[in-house]
């Protein structure tokens, strides 16, 4: 039987639950000077002496006593009898109380002729003019800013006070292996506490990794009661569901109590809060962007209550390109990719699937679908919490439309210019929609009309009267891929894999298959869809496919046999009116490059001799 | 004779001949991946291996093949007879094209019944779901962030190529000494190349600080021939500028060219541009505030070119409240504290000695006012750039007027609510007319009327009709310090050093002098103006004066003298509009807060009666 978590709660009442079941008291350490930038200070920090400690000149001079330059004029020069020859940082003689800048003197040997009096304190810095003795150079809970170091360092500061917290990162699970271990099929890298570690030590925690646990409740409930006497939080990784072999639960359970086993947060569900010895003991979900979730909304708001706080992230209003549908009573956080379109942003969801890592390496921004919602409509304007600065989610350049493998070596040369390029595999025909709504800055597309034209066809029926630039990447080869060089004619006799609905690549085939009189029920994995090329190639080579339909630097990357279907024109369509856009400059910059088009070559497949062409619709 | 600048460049060409004079090629250095949070990656990084590399079950259940579940329904459950029970994470067999979920099935030993099809690929996690074999996971020129360590870690990534750059640090100069040394009168910590250390370590660069030289050509010419070879750039700290023991340029130009000596910037005009073997040389001025500004305007946009990229700073508009006056041809940077009043941004300079370290550690926005200016009005709205985020700029408490050691008591423990007292010393009428024009959210002042009464005759004078609430800190004991118990009527006999005009502990002294019938000219040093208590007691504990007038705390904390005057009302003044904002919620209660009464009493000379006491105005 399986068994359920008792009761789910609510993202709130966890937070309420936090502040009053721990006293969250953090520890302090001292760090030196040199490694304290980040850190939180743990007492005000006081500086040991005044600076400076004396007066000092702040010219090159003499140094005066004020009252023996006060005749002195234009018409009346005055010889000095007391002044001394003074540099820039030098002690002021005690009882002098001025210096006069060495152009204003006129200097014979150790005589000293000025014509104008000096100000009482001129060219001086008093004593304690920086700070002085016992004053308060900062206050505690203050993050050390890199600086700071200089005036720290100046006033004899050589090691700070700092905030830390010792926290335990327990990973569970037989099916892990180390890092730097290639996994065999069904292992996975550990790779949890590697992301927990990263996040919470950003903030001055001391995070300890112990030794993986297989699935074995006696060793797990061992590994927790070392693990709380040396920490003051304990992370276990995995096996905080409700499965066979999610023993987390109990072995919290067996040593002190489980105060939430479920949140009602998405991803993020199965986390568990305990109570061993008075401290918390988080069981930390194993789907990544789950443990992702737990540890932004759980476990940061718990290292807050300890005084070690994360930057507030920015937000701002977008607009949703695609509805989100969830479940009420349920806090669901989505991974997205926000920018700036003209003058809106907009904000497209990722995968939303909990494994798929790659959502949180893509997104710059999440967005929070509150628990009493249904979701969120296309078009919708959403509050969007940035992954990143504002400034740096002002540089995405948002590419939606057909996928091919050379997005990313654009995507690449891009970010030499600091533009970071968002593609969304949405097939061709999802780009023209992206276009026609005005939520990406270029939509990439190979769609073949009847008349054996590429492109303008469709976007004269999708988008009529539009102002569009057309930009060429390249003609390139689609083909099929194989292992063993199998022909289109020959793919009703083996599996396929295809590619989604809605892609050039998928209305390529279906438009060959039409030409060639074949009925695509007859394809035995006609309805087994994947997003890109590679992944098109990679079914092929793991053998799940015997062919497929992709680019041929797809099927050669993979090293697999690649039988040519037809050459095909790749372009991006822009709107006319984002042509002066510095984003969309520099892409189409890049595009016509001489290296974009030697990368081309290099790749294979790709006909270059247009490569940069622009045209211009209607 | 002074040596002049050859001839001062502009900030604007010098930037132009940064990007013109040298060649920027980064070195790369490969990092353990738990170590490349923060840095920038050289290379793509490209997967390894896909993930899953199989394809895995999504839940636990059994793994089918569709076609056998295909006329399953709830009115013909089917037996299956090649279902397998799978787990979630275990590897999907060989030709199984689903699994269904444990709660659907009826289980009785191996013989699994359903009442429901199963489509394609269903709660099957698909081989490169996540990420396929040769995917590109990051682009070059990337800059890591901490939740991406958990993919990279998954994906095989154990080191990462990243860029850096090796910057040899030189401090110069006769006068410095070694952290940890206390500076003996004149000399001073060497903290600028610890500085520079700490800003340029933060983009990646790995700085070498070489072991301080005195001021000796040949000495300082043999340290940059050495840097210079193990470095990509060299910055030579302090001797940069003009004057006799300025040897830094001549060294440089001994070993290769001189491009630039003198920037039209302030502070950091003595710096320099040299080219030695094809690589920089930087002559970082010895001023703390140059260098820091040097290191900002200069250094931080060469390393840029290189790659190592600096976070762009966010920007306010923010009203100024005090003029700016400067010389037409210098791009001025002024530090300043923001903060926002109300629904507006207003912004404060520090002080613009190059010797004040304090003003970078209490700045919180810095301005640059451009050179074909000459200056900037009170009053002007001014673009104003942030050296903290915009929501920790929010949270600038901003407190104008009259100073008192417990300032800084308050900002130590309103920091633990997140708030940042910014305390200008203004002095009491300071305070009165910031009040007036709305520019802070709170002034505490002690303004004795001759009718013996504090503040509020002051208030109903200076601004009338004001809905103004009082919020008494304490009692506190105003007085004669001293080192040897000099009292108020012997002060004529002794050197004095005075508070700057406009403060209420200046005006006591006046309404106490003209009480007595004492002459304020036959007090020797009643010109000498300090602003701060601390500083008044540090005057007088150096024997720069023998006696001043300050609260018992600063006399106490020196271990100094202390002769009563007179007991004083010390107010926090609010204008009523601001006190529902949460930052000054949090001052009052703060203030009101028994803790704050205890360290009151711990000072001693706080009388706390009427501490957090309310009074409203009209």
């Amino acid at each position: 039987m399986v068994k359920r978590y008792l009761k789910v709660k609510s993202l709130a009442d966890v937070m309420t639950l936090l502040k009053t079941s721990f006293t969250c008291i953090p520890s302090v350490e001292y760090v030196k000077l040199e490694d304290s930038v980040g850190r939180i200070t743990a007492t005000p920090i006081i500086a040991r002496y005044s600076v400076p400690e004396i007066h000092l000149a702040a010219m090159d001079g003499i140094s005066v006593k004020t009252e023996s330059t006060s005749c002195a004029s234009e018409q009346n020069p005055i010889t000095l009898k007391d002044a001394i020859r003074i540099n820039t940082g030098n002690v002021v003689p005690r009882d002098y109380d001025a210096v006069i800048m060495i152009e204003d003197v006129w200097a014979e040997g150790d005589s000293f002729t000025i014509r104008k009096a000096a100000a009482p304190w001129q060219h001086i810095r008093p004593a304690g003019e920086d700070i002085g003795e016992l004053e308060m150079v900062l206050p505690s809970r203050h993050k050390i800013r890199p600086h700071e170091l200089g005036a720290l360092a100046a006033y004899g500061i050589t090691e700070v006070e700092v905030l830390t917290i010792n926290v335990g990162l327990i990973p569970t699970g037989s099916e892990l292996v180390n890092q730097g271990s290639r996994p065999k099929p069904g292992q996975v890298v550990e790779s949890n506490t590697v992301m927990a570690t990263a996040i919470l030590t950003s903030v001055g925690a001391k995070c300890t990794r112990y030794p993986m646990v297989r699935d074995d409740p006696s060793l797990i409930r061992k590994a927790i009661s070392k693990a709380i006497i040396e920490n003051e939080i304990v992370i276990v990784s995995a096996g905080s569901s409700a499965g066979t072999k999610d023993f987390t639960a109990d072995a919290i359970l067996n040593l002190g109590e489980v105060l939430v086993h479920g949140i009602a947060i998405k991803p993020g569900k199965p986390a568990i809060i305990g109570r061993i010895t008075g401290k918390p003991v988080i069981g930390m979900p194993g789907y990544p962007l789950s443990a992702l979730t737990v540890l932004r909304e759980i476990i940061s708001p718990l290292l807050e209550l300890y005084g070690l706080t994360f930057p507030n992230p920015e937000t701002v209003n977008a607009r949703l390109t695609s509805t989100i549908h969830k479940d009420i009573g349920t806090d669901e956080f989505v991974l997205c990719a926000t920018g700036k379109v003209g003058d809106h942003w907009v904000i497209s969801p990722l995968s939303r699937g909990a494994g798929v890592q790659m959502s949180a390496v893509r997104a710059n921004a999440y967005l929070k679908v509150p628990n009493q919602l249904e979701g969120f409509e296309t078009g919708e304007n959403v509050e969007s919490t940035l992954m990143v600065s504002r400034d740096e989610a002002e540089q995405a350049l948002l590419i939606t439309g057909s996928h091919d493998p050379v997005l990313d070596h654009l995507a690449n040369m891009l970010r030499r210019t600091g533009i970071d390029l968002h593609s969304t595999h949405a097939g061709s025909m999802g780009g023209i929609l992206a276009l026609k709504k005005d939520e990406c800055h270029a939509a990439p597309m190979h769609l073949l009309a009847k008349d054996g034209s590429y492109n303008t066809q469709y976007l004269k029926k999708y988008l009529p009267g539009e102002n569009l630039i057309l930009v060429c990447v390249a003609g390139r080869q689609q083909g099929i891929v194989s292992r063993n060089g199998i022909s289109f004619k020959e793919i009703r006799n083996y599996t396929f894999v295809n590619r989604q609905k809605g892609s050039g690549t998928r209305m390529l085939l279906d438009f060959e298959l039409k030409k060639a009189g074949m009925n695509p029920s007859i394809i035995c994995g006609y309805d087994r869809e994947v997003t890109t090329h590679l992944a098109v190639a990679l079914a092929v080579k793991s053998g799940e496919a015997d062919a497929g339909i992709c680019v041929y630097s797809a099927a050669k990357s993979l090293g697999l046999q690649f039988v040519p279907i037809s050459q095909e024109r790749y372009e991006l369509v822009i709107r006319k009116a984002h042509m002066d856009d510095p984003r969309v400059k520099a892409l189409i910059d890049t595009v016509a490059s001489q290296e974009f088009k030697e990368i081309l070559s290099s790749l294979g497949g790709y006909d270059t001799t247009e490569t940069g062409v622009q045209h211009e619709l209607p």
